[in-house]
Formats: structure tokens, C-alpha cells, sequence
């Protein structure tokens, strides 16, 4: 489990993109910091992220559904009316999710003024997250006495330094960016993120932060991010919970000096693709990651009547607690499979059904038209035996297609949550 | 794990009726039976269980809403059309599901053939239920060269050994009964159940047999137990899976000799308050006996605009991985129960939200106000040490009520679903 090379996850390629490094600060024109201001006892850990774009940018976010939002999440809503969707900087503490507290929203507030006044913007221009323990109230000295040298560390590299400040009981950072071109111009987007419990992201996620140096307008940009968030984030679950402070920040401060993307068109449809293999590719971080997890579980399914039918029984597959176990036990139990596509909450057929479980090791049919074929146990559990599971399911009725991530469940989930104020 | 008497669950109370011994076989006219036939390798464990009504019953049932259905839901919903809601005896094993096999059917209304022949009663009179691995082709020779012996062993006091026969990873038996007055008449109802992994019951629940000697109409019987379903099993979560071979059904003999209740009132609202107690009292077994549990989890809801907000809200909370974990590290962290109250899908505000965690042990107020409030770590480690807990959350926007039932989250439950085909 510490063996954190094991948390790589394989990149998905698409002709005309390439992934680059630099996370937040791939794109022109951002720079970024983290350090241990003393949320966090251990002093090795970062727990405070700053990340800052060198001119203005038009901002998009999604939030999460849950009728608890967390304080920072109230006053971002309110900063970008203010602004009219417009952000320069991003501030973000972990330990402690400033939720639930009475003094939420004056510490969030807080936190935008400092930030602010370290770095000579105004408050509005700065939005806020939080991450951590709900209900406890958040001390805001340890910021207030290591905003100075956050803001003076900040550079074009501290993307690295600032993932690290967001991760709770995450083992890796999470970072991702791709560069293609626009109007002969070389563009990025780039992102980080942190999980990696309490992850069911619904019209959002987890606390995600990105980036680009295109040139977009506001109503596109959020058009984009809510697209994207529907086939990405809102397709992963680790454990069902849908979190109170699930945040997803887009910057596009156009340093890319592409023409401005207004409407749907050929620059649009390019650039949304570079969003999606960013968010995507932080996704699967984020499942591979959960915790506890120790693989990658996928469900793609095909031959469904419509994309969210497909979504849906993705979603229920690589949710179910019981297949999850099985995945952790390399046990090919298929059945379970075909129980949670049954309970899924969609209007399908079931007796179409094709299941089958791959990995880069092989792959193995165990299901045809909703009932089981016979298979051999140990090709199965040579395919179970790696790190990247993938489900596939054919409902046999239609041409639509969706995926969904998670990852196994496992003795270390109980654990962390057990024994941990997380 | 393995000291059963700490799967006991304190019964409760109500006036005008007392809990007797004899489960399925408590009320008068019923005689059941349970042997090993070798399904189960282990010859201490019985795996099949035969029920039978001395005269004939009027039936009611509920069946899983999960779109795989087992075969032996299909034979039953046959039979009891056939019959016209009628039945004279139940059948039914573990260790197979028989579920997904292309000859389920078939195998099924073999079984009920196999009983009728031994029973000497027609066919159709038989209802017919199967718990276990899902698609795997069920052995009928182990039935067919037992239902001999099985019939002939059938008594009174054969109870035991038929609830025995129908658990699955359950650790205990699980059986109620109780008994009243009705038109001076003493009336009983009686059931068991089996739990213990893929439960979620949605419009019904795992395997759970109740009979009764009241003389009621078939209509009334139905009402009464969809009515229940609502407020028991469909409150009960374990692990969030439904299953696909969930099933109640109810027997009236009508041999308590009472006066036929044919509508709604004081007769029918006796009968069905006992039909509520056994079945409140399986759920409660159900729940403690979950999966790897150490711990009944309850959660009570009060303060709702309505009772099914305050049940979806119930459940959200007692369904929550992140809340169940705590628990079973015996840590209040009630933030994460405020997270599974706000992503309750049920239309309410959430700031006049109260939560309090109690035992038998005390209890301890957590939240007011949606806000955290200070309260002793210690007070609270002693409430969450006890083996069944209750949350108690007012919503503060109603007078309505509802309750769900849960267990904790623990590394058994990873163990018994990572290494076993179960």
C-alpha cells in the first residue's frame, strides 16, 4: 500500500494531445506554493496551497449536491457573482473542512483577505477551499502567520508543493495536464486533486483545481466544465459518500493568445477534449487511490439504450460493497456483477446482458444473455491479479456507451475510517 | 465474533402482547423441518428447510424490486396466481441461489414437485425460495434423495432446524413470534428470516418466512404486509445491495378460529401490530447479525414534514461507510452523519438539524442547529462502546417519524466477501 508506484495510472491517448508535467502551473501564466502552516501536527506535510494566476481569469465551478455545503463553498458562489465570474487566486487548507462550524463563513472570508492582502488583489478576486475533518472550528493563525512566505515562495513549480497541501489521507498528489494546439498556438490545461474517502461526486466532486491558458469566454468555459464533470467525476464513487465540500475550480486567464472561444465549433470541441483527458485522467487517480484501494476498478458499458443508462449501471456496478470485496479477493464472483446492474436505477432489459472482466492480463467472459457460461477460475483470477480491472457490460439494446470508476474495497478502508477522525 | 449471544436484540415492548418461543411453528396448525442434504459440504449445517401448513393458508408476498430475479421468485408468483393466493407449504434451501441459470425455472417447480409428491398435496400449493451463490447451476439429486426424510421429520417444534437450514453467512438463527388476544382467541404470528450480506431491501427483503393463525382475507393479509415492508425491511441496510432472490411470505391459516378480518379496523389493527412486531424484531436481527457487524446501528428520525423524508433520511445515515466505520472504531465523528443526512435524497432544510448519539450506556448531543457544539470525547467513547446504538437526529420542520436499521462497517466484513464465493 505504500508502495505509492503502484498508484500510477496508465494514460489514456488521443491523437493530437500530449501530456506534459506541471499540474496546475502547465498552462502560461500560473504560479503555485504549498507548505505546513500547523493544521497539520506533522510537520513533513503540507496543508496550506496557493495558487495564483498572473492576470485575471474567467472562472467556471461545480459544486456538490449536498444539502451541507461547506463555508468556502458559500463564499466562492458569492465571490463570483461579485466578480461576474472572474478569479485571479485560489487558497486551500486541508486538516480541517470548515463545515458545520458557526464561524464558517467569516473564516473563509478571512482566508480570501489574507490571500489577498499577501498578494495585492482584492478579496473577491480570491476563492477559497477546505478540506478535512467536518465540524471542528478551524484555527485561522497558523494562515495567518504563513500566508507571507506562502505568497513570496509562490513560482511557475510550485505546482508539486501545492498538490501535496490539498492530500488528506491520500498516498499520491494528483496531477494532470495535456498540451495541444490552437489557432497555431500551443495551448495546456492542467489540474490537481485531492480524495480519497467520502468520494461519490454528484454535479461534482472532491476538491479539483484547473487551469488553462486558453482564451475562453465564461459562459463556454462553464458549459465545458459541467459537460465534463458528468462523464468524469460524477462517474467515480470510492465509498458513496457524497462529500460537503466537494469543489471543482476552472481558471482560464488566456495567455495561450488563441482567438476567444465563444460558441460550440471545431476550437471548442478541441479544447473540451484537452478538459476531458485532464479530468478524466485525475479521476482515475482519484479511484486507483480511494481508500484502501489497491486497484483500479472500471465499468464500461456499451449497448445501452442512452449515455446516462449507461452511466447509471456503470456506476452501480463499481459501486456495489459486495463486488468491491471480490475484486479484492481476485474472486471472479460475476454474479455480483449482474446483481448490482439488476438493482441499478434505470429502465432496461436485463436478459440481454453480456458481462465480461479484463485486465492487461487477459480477458474472460463469464456472461451471456443474463446468465452465467462456464469459464475457467484460473484465467479469471490470473486477469483479477493486476492493478487495473475493467468490467465491460453489452445491455444489448442500443449504442450508447458510459464508464464509471472505483476501486476495491478493502481491510485498509475500514481501518483509516475506524481509527481516524479523517 | 463467534460469542452468538451478543447477536441478541432486546425486544420491544408493547402493551397487550408478549413474545413466545417457536418462530415459523408458534402459531397453532404449522409444523416445519430443516436437514442437511448436501448443498452445504458441511454436515452440521443444514441447508434445507420445509414449512408446512396443516390446512390450507391464504398467502400473501413481496419480492425483490432488483430487475434479476431469482427463478424461484418467478414459481412463486406463478403458483400463488394460480392458486389464487393460497398455499399449503414452502420450500427452500442455502447455498445456491439458483439465480441466472439458464434451467432455474425448471429446477424450481422440480422442487415444489419434489415437496408436493412427499407431502401429498398438488403443486402448486408449494411456494419455493433459494439463497446462495448466484449462477450456479443448483444439484436438485441432494433434494430429491432428502425430501423423504425431510417430510416425514416435519413437527411442531421443527422451527429451529428449518431456520437453521436457510442461513447463509448468517452467525445466528433468527426467529420471533408473538402472541395476543383477538375475539377472545389467542393469536400468534411467527417468522424467520436469514440475512447477512447483499442488504438492501427495496419493496422487500431477503428470505423471510411469517405465519399466523389468525383467520384474515387474502386482500387484507396483502395490505398489512406491504404496509409493514415499508417500515421494517425496506428500513434495514447492511450493505447497500439488493438482492436478487428477496422475498417475504406470509401464511394465515386461519386456525386461531377468530372472527375473518375482512377491513380495516380495531381486529386488524391488533393483528397487524403484531405483524409489525415480529417483523421489526427480524429486521433488528437482521441488522445486529449483518455482515462481519459488532453493532446494531439504529437511526431515528423525528421532526420530519412527512414519514418517508424521515425514513430516507434514516437510512442515508445508518447506509453511510464513512459513519459505519466510525462507529465500529467507536468514534463520534458526527460530521459524517450531518454528510449523510445532507445527501439524503429528500426535500427539507438541514439547518434545524439536532443530532445525538445514545446507548445504553448515556447519550451525548452533537449538533444543534446544523452546527457542531462541544461535547465530551470521553461521554461519547463510553455511548459508542455498547453493542447496539441509536442516532438520534430532529430535523426540527415536522412532527413526523421514522427509523432505519444498520450494523458497522468492519474488516470482517471485507474478509467473509474477499475470500469466500458466498
Amino acid at each position: 500500500m505504500d508502495n505509492t508506484s503502484s498508484k500510477d495510472v496508465s494514460f489514456e491517448q488521443a491523437e493530437g494531445y500530449r501530456y506534459v508535467e506541471g499540474g496546475v502551473c502547465a498552462a502560461k501564466g500560473y504560479q503555485a506554493g504549498g507548505l505546513n502552516c500547523g493544521l497539520n501536527p506533522v510537520k513533513e506535510k503540507n496543508d496550506l496551497a496557493l495558487l495564483i494566476s498572473d492576470t485575471p481569469a474567467r472562472a467556471a465551478a461545480v459544486y456538490t449536491t449536498n444539502k451541507v455545503k461547506g463555508a468556502p463553498i458559500l463564499v466562492c458562489q458569492e465571490h463570483l457573482k461579485k466578480t461576474g465570474n472572474m478569479a485571479r487566486a485560489v487558497i486551500a487548507n486541508s486538516k480541517n473542512a470548515n463545515t458545520c462550524n458557526a464561524d464558517g463563513v467569516e473564516k473563509a472570508e478571512k482566508m480570501c483577505h489574507l490571500a489577498a492582502d499577501a498578494l495585492q488583489i482584492a478579496p473577491e478576486e480570491v476563492l477559497v477551499a477546505s478540506t478535512g475533518v467536518i465540524g471542528e472550528i478551524l484555527p485561522i493563525e497558523p494562515i495567518e502567520s504563513h500566508i507571507g512566505a506562502l505568497a513570496k515562495g509562490l513560482s511557475a513549480s510550485g505546482n508539486l508543493e501545492a498538490a501535496k497541501a490539498i492530500m488528506t489521507t491520500d498516498t499520491v498528489k494528483k496531477e494532470a495536464a495535456v498540451e495541444f494546439e490552437l489557432d497555431g498556438k500551443i495551448c495546456r490545461v492542467g489540474g490537481m486533486a485531492k480524495g480519497s474517502g467520502m468520494i461519490c461526486p454528484n454535479m461534482a466532486t472532491t476538491l479539483n483545481f484547473i487551469t488553462t491558458d486558453a482564451c475562453i469566454s465564461a459562459d463556454m468555459l462553464q458549459q465545458a466544465l459541467s459537460e465534463i464533470v458528468r462523464v468524469t467525476y460524477n462517474c467515480l464513487s470510492i465509498d458513496g459518500d457524497t462529500s460537503t465540500n466537494d469543489m471543482v475550480l476552472l481558471l482560464a486567464n488566456g495567455r495561450a493568445e488563441n482567438a476567444e472561444i465563444r460558441k460550440e465549433g471545431e476550437a471548442y470541441r478541441k479544447w473540451k477534449e484537452a478538459l476531458y483527458l485532464v479530468m478524466l485522467h485525475l479521476t482515475k487517480m482519484l479511484a486507483k487511490d480511494g481508500e484502501g484501494a489497491t486497484k483500479l476498478l472500471e465499468c464500461r458499458v456499451e449497448g445501452a439504450p442512452d449515455s446516462e443508462t449507461a452511466r447509471i449501471v456503470a456506476k452501480s456496478v463499481i459501486s456495489s460493497p459486495l463486488f468491491k470485496c471480490a475484486v479484492f479477493g481476485e474472486d471472479a464472483n460475476w454474479g455480483r456483477v449482474l446483481c448490482a446492474i439488476g438493482y441499478a436505477k434505470a429502465d432496461f432489459e436485463i436478459d440481454k446482458t453480456y458481462v465480461s472482466i479484463a485486465s492487461k492480463n487477459g480477458k474472460v467472459e463469464v456472461c451471456r444473455d443474463g446468465a452465467g457460461i462456464p469459464f475457467s477460475e484460473q484465467e479469471a483470477k490470473k486477469v483479477l491479479s493486476a492493478d487495473e480491472i475493467t468490467v465491460w457490460v453489452d445491455l444489448g439494446q442500443g449504442e450508447e456507451k458510459g464508464r464509471a470508476f472505483g476501486c476495491d474495497l478493502t481491510y485498509d478502508y475500514v481501518k483509516i475510517n475506524g481509527d481516524y477522525r479523517s
